[in-house]
């Protein structure tokens, strides 16, 4: 049996580009005992993904040139041979950009729906939900009354930052790149305000604007200036939660800019870089929370959803030039 | 009854200097009932006061122009009309930068030295030592077999803060400006491994070089390059304690520097800043235990202690020309 899958051709020089991806037709082995055939369904695209396109240490294994890249997909069972699965269960696993494929069944989950949507399992309900949970209730711990500023706001994990300080009593204020994503997350998702920093001009002077109180907690999936005006509005007790470094990815060389140190110093801040896997024993709690949030309707999310498996590299790129509204999902 | 007194004459644009003091002759008010007249013995002198020669928000009130430059000084009572203090009584306090002064009895501590000198209430026992103890067993927490780089080692708090950490079972590195210093810190404080970072060419080899299994805990003091260098060899889930930035104070704009969020992002460092009021409830205890050390020998301390009243400006300026050797005293 053939199928389709989508290899890393070259590692990116700077902004990824279509070329740094391959497509190639695989003859798939014979299933074996434990394994599962598997036709893919949704495929999560993310901005991490852009940290293992390069060589190099970090906290996720990078991509091998010319293997398959992997990711987030749900999936249907065409064939089992496993006693876990059996042939129309719908799993949720860490599986090659392939069309079909054949996994262990050890590294699975079945997913039975509880919710409207089965791709919540690749969202709010999977590492986008966690992350944004784990990270501002470990990190940025928000006290009702405190000012909470989310960078990336309109993106999958920037959203559910905001509902979820809203559900705590902060002031949200969120930092996105276009009117339209301002309204939604006003209209939508309950932002008190959002700066749309391709138009607001001075971004320190208007975060002061929208924070007379100043920033308690930033949840940054950014970087780069817009952290820098950010940084520059801190209250002393801070705290920064490094979620993402979106602006910063495709940068060939470590970018310069104002040395953070003495303000985190002078005012006492904390920051901390996670990834959501530091949370791994709290998953169960954090998504029983979400799943509780979504069902009484506190929590709600929006994908943007391309069709076509083969628009899978395309829907990547498209994250660093923010044409996505919440979670990136492409359908096969 | 007259005094000499040394005012902030103007605030400083970068590097202070010595015309932005001035020595005053002032006559001294009656003393009131709840005061006593204090003759100067010994004048901290620290490196956060260049923060307080600035105008602007910080974490202490900025000194204000043509008024006395204020820190720890430790006095002996000439006069008294307190009930709390006698004449003869040596007290502790947060008092100006004054031959003779009047002070009120409510925010001065007596002190009845229980080991070797005096001016360790100064220094080890005083703010010196709890800012060593609060950053490092608060924030680094090292453990043992951990790797901890300290800069600024020969500093009043570097020194401090390896030997807590050898303490704890740790491999300490410090970095200091001179062979000189760093024989000091390995011959008498038990740093494991020094870089004399005006001498070692690159600092982030050097580091590597000498931390083989990265870096775990860094206690940083200086900021800047050295920073730079230190950063570039952390280890996932590592610790940064920002206690000071001493290269950069007299910075007149902020200086740029490579963006650290990256790294602290993907290896899940840690950062925070603090100043040693914030661990305030905790003082008792930090002074008993860094007591009990030294009354025990496992905690040498040393001093650099210059005579004269009227070298308090220059001794400050000798704390960013690294002319100091642990805690930088003034004896009247």
């Amino acid at each position: 049996m053939t199928t389709k899958q989508i290899v890393l051709a070259a590692r990116p020089n700077g902004t990824p580009i279509l070329n740094d991806f391959r497509f190639e037709d695989i003859e798939l082995d014979e299933l074996q005992q434990g394994e599962v055939l598997l036709q893919g369904m949704y495929y999560s695209v993310d901005p991490y993904m852009r940290g293992r396109m390069n060589e190099g240490k970090s906290y996720v294994p990078p991509f091998e040139l010319n293997k398959a890249i992997e990711g987030g997909v749900l999936a249907t069972v065409l064939e089992s041979k496993s006693d876990l699965f059996k042939t129309g269960d719908v799993v949720l696993g860490s599986l090659p950009w392939s069309e079909k494929m054949i996994a262990s069944d050890k590294n699975l989950q079945k997913i039975e729906s509880t919710v409207e949507s089965l791709t919540y399992y690749l969202g709010i309900l999977g590492m986008t939900g966690l992350t944004a949970y784990f990270g501002l209730m470990h990190i940025g711990k928000p006290k009702a009354g405190e000012t909470v500023v989310v960078s990336g706001a309109a993106g999958a994990v920037g959203i559910v930052v905001g509902q979820i300080a809203k559900i705590h009593g902060a002031r949200v204020i969120g930092i996105a790149g276009s009117d339209e994503k301002a309204s939604l997350l006003k209209q939508e998702f309950g932002y008190d305000d959002v700066i749309n920093y391709k138009t607001t001009g001075n971004i320190k002077n208007a975060i002061a604007n929208l924070c007379p109180n100043g920033v308690d907690v930033y949840f940054d999936n950014v970087g780069g200036e817009i952290s820098d005006a950010v940084i520059q509005n801190l209250n002393f007790h801070a705290r920064i939660a490094l979620c993402g470094q979106i602006s910063l990815y495709n940068s060939t060389k470590i970018p310069l800019g104002p040395r953070i140190q003495p303000m985190l110093l002078t005012r006492s801040v904390l920051m901390q870089g996670f990834i959501i896997s530091n949370f791994q024993k709290d998953f169960p709690e954090g998504i029983a929370q979400l799943s509780k949030w979504v069902n009484e309707g506190k929590l709600k999310f929006t994908e943007t959803i391309i069709e076509g498996f083969d628009q899978l590299p395309a829907a990547l790129l498209g994250l660093f030039k923010g044409e996505n509204k919440g979670k990136m999902i492409v359908k096969a």
